[in-house]
Order: structure tokens, then sequence, then C-alpha cells
């Protein structure tokens, strides 16, 4: 294992760290929120100093770098990010205890939304800007982020390593020799959209701040807000601006590329795209008509609509907003929010769960194989997007959903332990929905509640799932398992 | 496909059906339940005729046969057991309508014991035998039955395809050439074990009636009752009986093959049957101290102990007996009875569920995979006892995952759309629990309650997911594909 390379790049991640803290900082001065200033303060000079130490180090490193490597790191540097990162809240005593801090840090940078907080607002506008700007850097990722501004030294596998383990989705055609190009291309198409939907909001009246904060959660798929009252108090012409982003971030970005090449066909026949709108719109219906025959008094049609769209958008894309309290819905459309929950975004996107393309790829493999008990001579090829997969794919995608229901199981037992003694529901829901990162879940841990009454243990167990989902699976995995460390 | 030779299959699993039928016939005349011996005696008189007919057409049937008709004839000739096993409920008008009485027959024949039944005792001894007695012949398999006892014209590989269709298990090792000696010597053992338990039952001074149907529906692992109290008034000595018979039944029979050959060392060592035992003690002390500690008060420790155990045996064996309503229990103890119901009992067993020898095989290629990504180079191979396990069964298992995840999701989609509008528990655990083949679920499908109150359709997707369960999936899943049916 190559510690000083992984060292350096921490270190880089750290002072990247640092400088994300100063416009947070800035604000919290504008707005006289001391204990903020404080808190930001503190947290940038240690982080930085912790990053010129490492610096200092690591400056002899050599770029010898596997794929062991890249998923290490990127493991271990998402945990020292959220380590950090959750400084500010505990130094200014916005949030007292550092186990809340942690969980609310890594909801934030895993664009999982879960909160331990009843009321947001005393945070202040810094630390909420601060929670809010998490989700846009772990959206696209920040090592993503680094290796499109800083020049990496040595090899492109490096920067692919750290790519495939960092960004989402199966297979992710990720092989091109210009890392840095692509990442750079990720970014602005991120930057490009992030924009379109602030100025979109500021058209509709939305403040400036809350504009921000709001597209920087929708551009992560996060879920966090800035209001008590969470999304339920913005305007129908908003919440319809963030249906329509919420699903743009969830397509992937590959989509984008095909676009701005001007290889509109290719994207437009791209099957997981084909799928993930078909999923939209009939579960907009399904809500709709089901939601509709309760509340046909109370809603309006139309108003049903865009409830249902804003929540199927927020569900499957796993932002997590929520206008209004599903906990309350019918059976089946809870039953449709717990299967968008895990289902999730397009591979390649800012969202999360399982990614369709994995679905996709797990319902081509099951039809094989049932031909295969047909006429097992016989040797076929499972297609994506008309292009044969290798049975190396498959096999992954196997394993992951394994490993997925495997830890899904192995969490839920353990917050089932926990003194709150929560429904089953509410447990099951809630690592559903961490692991996945949508942020709610359901029955006692639906969106008008949030996790502040598990115990410091279920907080840990589901700030580790949260890694998982973003990270899918065996990044954290590898870092858990001694064989990584081994000398070969 | 051979259509000739699956007829003639048919026919005589007909038959034989016919002629289980003469003993609750007997039963129903001694006790002069009138309205039954009507019931039995027509039903008796269709199924003949309709062997007698199937036989005539398919008196020239080649024994050609594939593993694509083993698969078809099964899955084809438990639901035509069903279709005909439920009409002396119907016709005797015990059960008015047809959708239930199939839906409690399904429920018999794959040993599931879910019942539509609010009280039992009203159906009369003849029909209370026909019920349990199913549990019985379902747990073995009639197919099996069938082998054992009707000299097969024809390959042996004919014999293979129906045992590997009918038995449970990913991998069983039936590649013997004596399949007619194997089904036997299956059957004797199962028939041993049952008169076992019928004796000690009566030992324990259960009334005769009583003691053979519980010793039927403890074979089968089925769960069905003759009495409108469940379990709960019986003495403790018949608890612990039916609790230890219920985790025999639970073993792999090939276990008993080592014995009967005197390889006790090799039975010891089995992989499957240590991780079984340590699963069943390590769920039976979390069950007995999470309930103690709610229920010190009301219950001694010793009785707590002994309701854990029955409770494990029951879950884990997918049994579903109950004696305490653990829909009442703590979280944990409901999240592990959730996980005992989705892991099951071992491969080769009466027992339904995932099997331990696939969630055991899910867990070593986990393992491998996660060694692969640090290695990419190295070969590994997975191994189970001691032996290499081929990537064929490895995909196998990994495709039943996938298949059962995926149809438990469309199950639970369909049943939450159910004018009962059950909580999203109830619904889940329904699923699972018929799946699994258990019998009761959760929250208001509990031990105390049953499935009543859903509608024709979801009783109906109920049952599939029965027949899915017991027949591991792929029989029924190839009877739905139209591929089956192409020519090649």
């Amino acid at each position: 294992m190559n510690y000083k390379i992984m060292l350096k790049i921490h270190a880089w991640i750290l002072l990247i760290e640092s400088v994300l803290m100063v416009p947070p900082l800035i604000i919290s001065m504008c707005m006289h929120e001391s204990r903020n200033v404080f808190g930001f303060l503190l947290t940038i000079i240690i982080t930085f100093a912790l990053a010129t130490i490492f610096g200092i180090i690591s400056r002899d490193a050599k770029a010898k770098f596997y794929a062991r490597e890249g998923f290490v790191c990127v493991g271990m540097a998402w945990i020292v990010m959220c380590l950090l990162g959750a400084l500010p809240f505990f130094f200014s005593g916005t949030i007292p205890h550092y186990v809340d801090a942690f969980f609310e840090t890594v909801s934030g940078f895993t664009t999982t939304g879960s909160s331990i907080l009843n009321e947001v607002e005393h945070l202040g506008k810094g630390m909420l800007w601060w929670r809010s700007f998490s989700h846009w850097v772990g959206g696209m990722g920040v090592l993503v982020f680094f290796l499109a501004i800083i020049p990496v030294s040595g090899s492109g596998g490096f920067s692919l390593h750290i790519l495939r383990a960092e960004s989402t989705g199966p297979a992710v055609g990720k092989s091109t020799p210009k890392m840095r190009e692509t990442a750079a291309a990720l970014y602005i198409i991120y930057i490009g959209l992030t924009v379109l939907d602030f100025i979109f909001l500021l058209i509709g009246k939305m403040k400036v701040f809350d504009a921000a904060c709001i597209a920087f959660g929708t551009a992560g798929t996060g879920g966090f807000t800035v209001l008590n009252t969470g999304f339920a108090t913005y305007t129908p012409f908003a919440i319809n601006v963030t249906t329509v982003f919420m699903l743009l971030f969830g397509v992937n970005f590959s989509i984008y590329f095909m676009l701005l090449f001007k290889r509109v066909w290719s994207a437009i026949k791209n099957e997981e795209l084909i799928c993930y709108v078909v999923i939209v719109l009939c579960s907009t219906l399904f809500f709709a008509i089901n939601i509709y025959q309760k509340t046909a008094q109370t809603m309006h049609l139309n108003e049903t609509i865009m409830h249902s769209a804003f929540q199927v958008g927020a569900l499957i894309t796993t932002t997590g907003y929520a206008t209004a309290d599903f906990a309350q819905w019918p059976a089946f459309s809870q039953a449709v929010a717990l299967v968008l929950m895990m289902i999730g975004a397009c591979a390649g996107s800012t969202g999360g769960g399982m990614k369709i393309a994995r679905v996709m790829l797990l319902f081509k493999s099951l039809k094989r194989n049932a031909h295969k008990l047909n006429k097992p001579s016989e040797i076929r090829v499972v297609k994506f997007n008309r292009q044969k997969v290798s049975e190396q794919t498959i096999a992954n995608v196997n394993a992951y959903l394994a490993a997925y229901v495997l830890l899904i199981v192995i969490s839920f037992l353990i917050v089932s332990l926990d003194k709150a003694n929560y429904s089953v529901t509410s447990n099951l829901s809630a690592v559903i929905s961490t692991f996945n990162n949508i942020g709610p879940a359901l029955d006692q841990i639906g969106p008008m509640s949030n996790f502040s009454g598990y115990s410091a243990l279920s907080k840990i167990v589901f700030s580790v799932d949260m890694l998982f989902g973003r990270l899918e699976i065996f990044p954290i995995l590898m870092l858990l398992l001694p064989h990584t460390y081994k000398k070969h």
C-alpha cells in the first residue's frame, strides 16, 4: 500500500475543504454570528494545519497507485472530510454533541439530507450555508473536483481508480485517457445546471440566500433546507422548478456529454434514461390517483399532481425534500415510495439508491438465467444500450445486491436494539433511507420528524450506512477488511 | 416440449392425490360429517376421472425428458394438485369461496401455514386432517414420493430433473444414479421422524387426532393447527417436543443419510449444520433476553426460554406455530424474527426460506469479491464444506437472490393496492411470510390474526408467492415465461 501518495491526496483534500469553509466564515461575519465565526475560524486553522503537515510528510511521494489505493483513499478521504466538516457545528455549539454534528455532516456530504435537528433556523446563515453547500460538494464528489483543478503527477490510471471509486453506477464508461478533462467537464456541466436552477428560483422571487442553498441541495440531490418549515412554505413555482431540476440532476451526466457533442440520438436512445422517464411518469400517476382518492375534498387535482411529481422527484433522485408528509399517505403510495427510494436515480448522476442501470442489469441477467434453464447448451449475452455486457460486470452487479441486502439487514438489526424502540417500519425505512441517501423515512421517522430520537450508536450506524450508500459499498467495505492492509 | 410424458406424470400425481383423500373421507364418515363426506367423495371421483383420462391419452408417452420438462412439470403438477386439493373445502361448503379454499390448500401443500380462517374447529375432523396432511405431503414433495413408489420408465436423468426441481437448497448433491433409492430413503427417514414425533406427543397425553395433525404440521414445517386457540393451549411438554422436532426437520436430510451410513464425523463437520445450530442458539438467547426485560414480572425465565426456543424453531424452520403473539414483541425481537423468516432452514430440509446454505454462499462470494478488488490478478475459489464451489453455482445463488428480491418487491406493490389498506409492515411481512412459507406475519397479520381481510387478488398473489417459495422460484417462473413453450 502506497501510504505516502494517499497522505498527499489527503493534504490536498483538507486544503480544499479549508478553502471551502471561507465563504460560510465570511457570511457568518457579515451576519455577526460570533459563535459561527469562531467555529469556522478554529476549524479552518486546524484543517489547514493538518493539510500542511500531511503535505510536508508526503512531499516525496511516488505516484505508484493501484485500484486498492483508489478505493481505500476515497473511503478514507470521505471519513476525514466528514470528521473535520463536523467541527464548525461542534465548536460553535450550534450542535452540542459531536456525534450529532458528525451525523449531520455525513448526511450533508453524502447528499442524504437526514437531520437530527428539530429546527434549523437557529443555526444561523453561516452554518446553514455550510450545511447545504456540503450537499453540493458531495454530489459530484470532492475527489473528482480535486482531479479537475489540481495537476496530478503520474499516470492517468491514478485518476481512473479514484474516479471509478467515487462516481456512481455499475460500469461508468470512464476509461478515457483524458481523466482531467472528464472531471473538469463534469464540474462545468454541474456548475452550469446549478446556476440555472439558482436563477430560476430567483425569478420565482425566492430570497437569494434561500435560492442558493436550495440550488445546492437540489444539485447534490441532498435535501437540506433552510427553514424550519422545510419546503412546505415555498411557492408552487419554486416547487415545480425544483421538481424539474431534481429530475435533471438524477440523469446520467454522460447524457449531457452526448448532448454537448451533438450526439442527441444516442442520448435519447439510452435505455437507462428511457426507463428513468417511464418510472417517473408512472409513479407520478400512481401517486396522484392514489392520493387524490383520499384527498379529493381537500386538494385540487392539479395540486395533487404537483405534489406527486415533486415527491417522485424527491424520492427517486433521493433528494428527500418533502412538501407533504408521505408517512401519512395510503399504503400503496408508501410502498411505491419505499421502492423508489431503493431504485434511486441514474448511474453517473448525483442521485443515490441502487441506480436504475443496476436494477435493469439485474432484470436482464435474471431473464438470461431463466432462458439458460431452458437451453443449458445455448450461450446468451446480456446487452445494455445495444452493447454486450461483460460477465464480470454482471457478477459485480449481483455482488453489489448481495452486499446491499446483507449490510441493510445487519444495520437494521443493530438499530432495532435502540432503546428508543421505534416501530419495525421506522427502523427498516430509516436504514433504507440513509443507505440510499434519501433523508426522510417512514412512520415515526417520516419527513415531518427527524433522527434525533436515536442513540449515539444508531446514529453512527446510520452515518456508516450513508457513506456505504454514497460510495457504493466497496470503498468503505475495503477500509474495514484487514486483508486490505496486508503486504503483497 | 414432451407434453405426453408430462401428462403421464400428472395422471400418476392425480391418482396419488385421490388415494390420499381416502383417509380423510373415512374419518369424515366415522365422525358423521355428512358435508365433508360429500366434499371428499365428489373430489375423489373428479380427481380419479381426470387421472384415468390423462393416463389413457398419455399411454404411448416416450420417456424423453430434459431439465425444462422437469421444471415445468413440477410447477404445473403443484398448481394442479392445489386446484383439486381445494375442492373438498369448496364442495363441503366449509370454505364458501373457492379462492379462499385455494389459498388454504396452497398454504397447506407449500407448508406455509397461513390461513384465511378465523376459527378452524368448525371445519370438522375430516377437513382438519386433510389440511394438516397436505403439509406432510408437501414437505418432502409429492413428486419425490411418486418417484419413490412408482417404477419410472426410462433414464435416471428423468428422475434427476424432477428431484432437482422439487427439492430445496442451492446445489443438492443428488447426482447419484440411484434416484429411486434416494427418494425412497428420503421418505423412510421422513416417515420415521414423523412417527417418532407422533409417539412423543402421545406420551405427552395429547389426543391421538391432535398428535397426528401436529406431527404432520411439524414434519412438513407447515404450521396448521386443529384448535381455534392454535398452539397456545398445549402443555409445555408438547411445546418442547415440537420445538425439538421442528428443528430436526429443519436439518438437511443428507445429514441423516450420513448418520445412517455411520459417517458421523462428516455430518458434524457440515458447515451449514454448524451455522444452523449457532443461529438457533444465538437467536433464542436474543429473544429470551429481549423479551424477559419486558415480561420479567409476568413470565418466569424458564418459561421465557421455552417460548423463545419454540418461536425460533417455528420461525427459522418456517413452521409458523405460535405460542405468543410476537407481533407484540419489542422492536429487536421483531427484527430478528423477520431475519429468521428470510434465512430459513437448511437446504434439503422440509423448511422454507432462502436456506442457510444460500446465505452462506452469498457471504462467501461477497468476501471473495472484496478480495478480488484488492488483487484483481489473484484467482480465489469459494469453498463450502471444504469443497470447491463452481462459479455456476455462485452465479445461480446470486440470480436466486435477485429473483427473490424482485418478486417480493413486485408482490409487495400489488398487495399494497389492496382496499383493506393494511400498514406497510403488515403488507411487506405478509409477502415475506408467504414467499418464505412461514405462515404468520407481523403487525395486523400477526400470529393471532389471519389473511381473511385481504382481497381475492391479494390472496392469489400470496398463493403464487407460496408456490414460488416452496419450489424455489424457477419452476414457477418458467411456467410464466412464453419462451419455455417455444420449439427448439
